[in-house]
């Protein structure tokens, strides 16, 4: 799956803080949150390396694709996933223009892979 | 964009409750729940159209999907969408096999595309 990726010695809880802070810089809120080893724990018994999902959405590139078809809806918001690693934590966010890659979108999910990308690079590596 | 599809006559309060029972009933929870129109109105001033995106989630499959490739998060949980038409409303659902196509995925994704198509056949007309 094509994504944008970085690594930090930060705990999951300080990187997530650190991510939530990049993305706003890049005009991207936080619409969802899924703790989903929290979730597979109540519903399955089953234990899983924590990993959380943060549904990211800049509402101005939201309210374009969608002008230019609702159905994109059917693909949003962006996540980006945190998981720890041996190390600390592994942060990943989807490219835009894998998950949208119709031509209609394409100057949209540029900009928006280009700000995902300037958003886990501005993550620091400790 | 692939996806299934379901229109009622009912109104979106109401299609939503119907679909979050059809939803369960294939074992599917819902995990995220975004008011699209409540967002854009709030960050841009913007008036849109009713539009509602419910992230949907069995967690067996999501289990076993991490378990092939945890990876599978950047695309979790499906989007299930509900919009407000002239005659009620209109829900969709992304296809998983259109959203997670490497086939190493191809089982799961089957069975939960059959639940979802599943859950929204079962969406009253009216």
């Amino acid at each position: 799956m094509q994504s944008f990726e970085a690594t930090t010695t930060l705990s999951m809880t300080e990187a997530e803080a650190a991510v939530r802070s990049s993305l706003a810089e890049q005009a991207f809120g936080v619409l969802t949150e899924i703790d989903v080893a929290a979730n597979l724990r109540a519903a399955l018994g089953i234990e899983r390396r924590p990993l959380k999902i943060l549904g990211a959405c800049n509402p101005n590139f939201a309210n374009e694709a969608l002008d230019l078809d609702g159905d994109v809806s059917l693909l949003m918001p962006c996540n980006v996933v945190l998981t720890t690693t041996d190390a600390g934590t592994r942060i990943t966010a989807v490219d835009p223009r894998a998950l949208i890659s119709e031509p209609k979108f394409a100057t949209l999910t540029q900009d928006a892979a280009d700000r995902l990308r300037a958003a886990l690079a501005a993550i620091p590596a400790s």
